[in-house]
């Protein structure tokens, strides 16, 4: 009775205790509440949302579910840097080198995903020998060594979180902003960081489609931070078309090295540099964000940032060449060119049909137990707001597999709107809250 | 991939396609579907809705989950009466009785629920004997002889129905419109009746708690119906006070004989006799409804209504002398009597309250699989508009068992409200719709 009752609460736009909240969750962690009746409940939720007492309730409650990391004999701020998600997202492995070689220490804790969006351990996974599932010990040893590492995240860390995750997934209610900001939350405040730095995603290739939305999450993130003596802060970027040209995990790779080297997109360029910078400034390495500024530009162009990442894919049993050979990274076989159908201007890239398509030729779990091929994706050959002919390159699309090209092809064809007029360019970051 | 997406989309308020709907329920039903995912479809489905062609599509699959009844060698229109349910409804073994008594062929198919609200089989179980669990011939055979005949709905009918409300009773999905209207319709068209008089109850005491909400579920079952080219027609009528006295399966019964010799209450007789007539005019017996009015009061008032209840009982297995002889029904050892706490007059009785107080002394189920003491209940002494000084009885409360009577009697009291000024009268019969 109870449980469908609280549905019926929730369901109906009641605000629920702190201790209701941690009945539900904690019933179905041990197995107590049916998965039927916890999806009908994040299904309300979704619809009513929750307030900022019950998301911080539920964050709690899934950090205790838990094992948290102890990073604090380690010297220096903490400062993590994360995405919602989105297609083509490779700021993490930029911002992340600079930042450390600014002096800022840099734990990346991070987890697989599935859907259309990739996520930093596919993309890293696809450099050869690689290893993410460090124990903690050797996670905080390349840390303290280098200022920098990536770890998987630990089984053991909001285990709560995790099935509330995996049905989540599967019931259609990812993207809800309470669930989805405790249980963001719940992972960072158990990793141990002093600070974050997010990124939210807003736009068609992102869990967000309305800026709005987007702040609602920021804030609601911020909220939970704050009461756990966390700095949080929040940058909203625009995910309409995908970040950067590529897409694909080892493809993505690529161009994290070439924009390291001070050669990559400009796009990609802007936004990693900005998350850099708001990183030193958290991790009080400057005193001023224009400071910060400062110091994250001259550590790109001095190469320090890229020297950072060689040398963190080093300690982590990779290979650190694969930066500068590009062959040494898993290649696709197959390449196939999408044109224009006619001429004008590049209107619009839907980055979530771009990345369907990766996925769908292997780039990317449509369920979490896919393989994922890491040689695969799609090169844009023009950005919004390109001139294009009848007949012109949009993208090429990169498989090893036939199987599913054709369908992926036109997906990507699809997600191009080409006009007769020059768009207006978009503003890439919307606003920063926090 | 499918489910989820069909998910997001009805989450997002998109209509799906028969052929969407389909799949949805039948995946369901044959164990494809996981329970999970169709209790996240079916919040979502409570809080985006369903088109009529949705509505459609749902009841169609439900009927051919399963087995029609086919009761066409039975001469006359078949003419069901139905009732969403209320605390104290008793009027379907008022009006029945006297829809057959004037020539309407009465098929009452009805089925077990659990929650506050009682139900005709329930109350029909309190007479010793009676027994609804015929098989389909039997069932006809009574038909044919009386015009009248009560029978459990059978497992065969909308199987899928019956899964998909066992998972919206634990899931707080209950009272959704569409899924109240599919559900309610594809019992009605596999009954193989060729007309339902609905008793769509609105208020405190009822799932629909606003009158626009009931008239749209009147709707829908109109327009299903009308595509199965049924007849409908529903009249929404008020719920806010329990319907006559009496709340409890035997209660009732005695309740149902003093109605059917018109010494019953003025409310419950006055919409069991509406109900009757529409009985009497959707079954051709008269040109006009108020020919049918007439000769519904007629039979009421020379207890052809009556005999043809004893009449049935007898058919039915059970022993009709307990219409006489009260003692002959079960009979609750305990009473308790509810006090006013002061004087005034009666302003609202919370129908829902006294009817959980009832079925949390055994009266009713709480969860499906419970059993029902068929004597328990509560009587009203009064009812909303009585003046009652400070002391006066405001109800008794009879039980079997001690165990949750004082609860129990507290919620009968706070069912209670004593205002000082005389409340305005409540229509009863709001409006009729089709």
């Amino acid at each position: 009775m109870r449980t469908t009752d609280l549905i019926h609460q929730k369901r109906e736009g009641e605000e629920l205790s702190a201790e209701e909240i941690v009945y539900m969750v904690d019933g179905y962690s041990r197995g107590e509440i049916p998965d039927f009746q916890m999806a009908a409940f994040l299904m309300a939720v979704y619809f009513s949302g929750m307030s900022e007492d019950e998301a911080t309730a539920m964050t709690d409650y899934l950090v205790r579910s838990g094992d948290s990391l102890d990073l604090s004999d380690i010297p220096g701020v903490k400062v993590e840097k994360y995405s919602t998600g989105g297609v083509g997202d490779k700021t993490t492995l930029i911002a992340a080198p600079i930042a450390a070689a600014a002096g800022v220490v840099v734990p990346i804790i991070a987890s697989r995903t599935s859907g259309f969006m990739g996520n930093t351990l596919d993309k890293i996974g696809s450099i050869p020998g690689f290893r993410t599932d460090l124990s903690l010990e050797d996670f905080k040893a390349v840390l303290k060594a280098h200022g920098l590492a990536f770890m998987q995240q630990n089984q053991d860390i909001a285990p709560a979180d995790e099935r509330v995750y995996a049905l989540r997934d599967l019931s259609s209610t990812v993207d809800s902003i309470p669930l989805m900001a405790s249980s963001i939350m719940s992972k960072k405040l158990a990793a141990g960081v002093d600070a974050v730095i997010f990124d939210v995603k807003v736009g068609a290739g992102a869990h967000m489609k309305k800026q709005l939305d987007a702040r609602r999450l920021a804030q609601m993130m911020i909220t939970i931070g704050r009461r756990a003596d966390k700095r949080i802060q929040a940058l909203i970027t625009d995910m309409n078309q995908p970040i950067g040209f590529a897409i694909g995990n080892a493809l993505e790779i690529m161009e994290v090295s070439q924009t390291l080297q001070n050669m990559g997109p400009s796009d990609l360029t802007r936004i990693s540099l900005e998350l850099a910078a708001r990183m030193i400034h958290f991790g009080k390495v400057t005193k001023t964000l224009d400071e910060a500024r400062e110091i994250a530009q001259n550590k790109l162009i001095d190469l320090s940032g890229y020297r950072k990442f060689k040398e963190v894919i080093t300690a982590q049993g990779g290979n650190p060449q694969v930066m500068d050979r590009f062959e040494l990274l898993p290649n696709a076989m197959g390449a196939r060119e999408i044109f224009s159908p006619r001429g004008g201007f590049v209107s619009a890239i839907n980055a979530e049909d771009i990345g369907r398509a990766a996925a769908m030729i292997g780039g990317g779990r449509e369920i979490f137990s896919d393989e994922v091929d890491p040689a695969v994706g799609v090169i844009l050959e023009v950005k919004t707001g390109a001139r294009v002919d009848s007949g012109s390159v949009l993208a090429r699309l990169y498989y090893t597999n036939e199987e599913r090209v054709e369908e992926a092809a036109e997906m990507v064809e699809d997600a191009f709107r080409i006009s007769n007029s020059e768009p207006e360019s978009r503003e890439l970051i919307l606003e920063v809250v926090g």
